[in-house]
């Protein structure tokens, strides 16, 4: 018996296209931790609204997704520095009806860099040109990087995308090798028409000693297939995806669970 | 483990002091006929930003309770006949962005005279002046009832009320027995200041065939044990409670349970 009650905390997430991953992260650590707290996903009908929602029904926290992590910039009261240096919002905190806004995609990026001790000195190769480039290409930055090219088809967001990082540009990834090669495609992607396609090149990956993908799901991507054939430094979409729920909870709740916590939640967030 | 989901239907309740009832009665009922659905009640801090949640985040039901019944009117889309003849809601129903506005409070009482063949030829007695004292007043009004007294020492409200529906009014109970006896004041209520009283005299209840209390907590108040020492037809605030929330359940699934289950339900959500 689901033993709901009226003095639950409420955490949600918004999303036209939501996915049971938070919805299952979250609620695992809320049991294991023994906290009387609930989390549901929502694909809002009106964004103004659903914010307007989060305020008058008290809801705690709120994880924002695609198509809305730049709209509801307006919508907060205050940004903290993760999300300012990116312009992009994916956790909302309410503390008493104020609202902070937080980019947990950029500092888990940024945590992973660090805690691979990945070298700033060595080229980078960023593959993507959308919000997720956007907080990838500014962790690299902010970790002291600068030998970064974008590779876009899209000349006008991906020679955006650079310029704002002082990075380098190229509409060909082929003609480019890097040390460190980082898909932000949708490439790979369970689901997608092209969850088959490893998002970077035989030369790419022989190239190169770190293989990083954000796709998510699966957690073994065909280009993390190719990197761990390959013997190469790994860091999966799979663990950003974690380590930004993570943080998220951290954020809501004021509690960090442990290691064995978080990889049991992570394992049953996968077991769907 | 709780096994929370995207997918979830949501219902909720805004009240200034929310119970845990509608939170067990509803989530019993999901359970039991396998709903993907769950309910969650909400002390909102802003009526008007929690109704825009409902909207932008599609919940499904809301329950309306004090002392919001009259001020969610202006939020509505549509109002229920059930909440127009008494201009108080508790009920609104989320069609695809359309609210509409109901009272099953009126509803469940009105279902009660009829269920119990109350007779709309004898005179009755209500004891109260509050919302809830006016949709009992609206359902006896509606059922034909036409002997009907409206005892509370407020006069503007006693008054008022009585003139709504060309009912008689006095100031002192005391002063008039009927065949019918309803309190709809907080006397008897569990928690309250006057939780032991019996809301009526012994003189009222010697006097009268039915005794009716609308205190739902405890399902036997002084009242209703007063009245079933004395051998009187009984009609309880537990079985108001139980049937507008059961009516609530119906308009929100489109699912009437069968006895059985609701009784299971109301076990259920007085076990606490």
């Amino acid at each position: 018996m689901t033993m709901l009650n009226k003095d639950m905390t409420l955490c949600i997430s918004l999303s036209a296209r939501p996915s049971n991953n938070g919805t299952r992260f979250h609620n695992f650590l809320y049991e294991e931790l023994g906290l009387n707290w609930i989390y549901k996903a929502f694909a809002p009908t009106d964004l103004g609204q659903a914010i307007a929602g989060v305020r008058g029904l008290g809801i705690r926290g709120c994880a924002v997704s695609m198509p809305y992590k730049e709209d509801v910039i307006a919508l907060v009261d205050r940004m903290d520095p993760s999300a300012t240096v990116i312009d992009s919002v994916n956790t909302i905190v309410n503390d008493d009806g104020v609202l902070t806004a937080y980019n947990t995609d950029y500092s888990a990026i940024a945590q992973l860099i660090e805690r691979n001790r990945l070298d700033p000195s060595v080229s980078v190769l960023l593959r993507g040109s959308g919000g997720m480039a956007k907080a990838t290409a500014a962790a690299f930055r902010d970790a002291g990087f600068s030998r970064v090219t974008i590779a876009a088809r899209n000349e006008q967001r991906g020679r955006g995308l650079a310029d704002l990082y002082g990075f380098d540009w190229t509409a060909d990834a082929d003609a480019v090798t890097a040390d460190i090669i980082v898909n932000i495609t949708p490439l790979g992607m369970a689901g997608g028409a092209d969850e088959h396609t490893v998002s970077f090149s035989e030369a790419h990956i022989a190239a190169a000693s770190v293989v990083f993908d954000v796709v998510a799901l699966p957690a073994e991507t065909p280009l993390i297939a190719a990197g761990r054939a390959a013997g190469k430094t790994l860091i999966t979409g799979a663990e950003v995806a974690t380590l930004q729920a993570l943080e998220q909870f951290v954020l809501y709740t004021g509690i960090r669970p442990s290691p064995e916590q978080v990889a049991a939640a992570e394992e049953f967030m996968r077991a769907q």
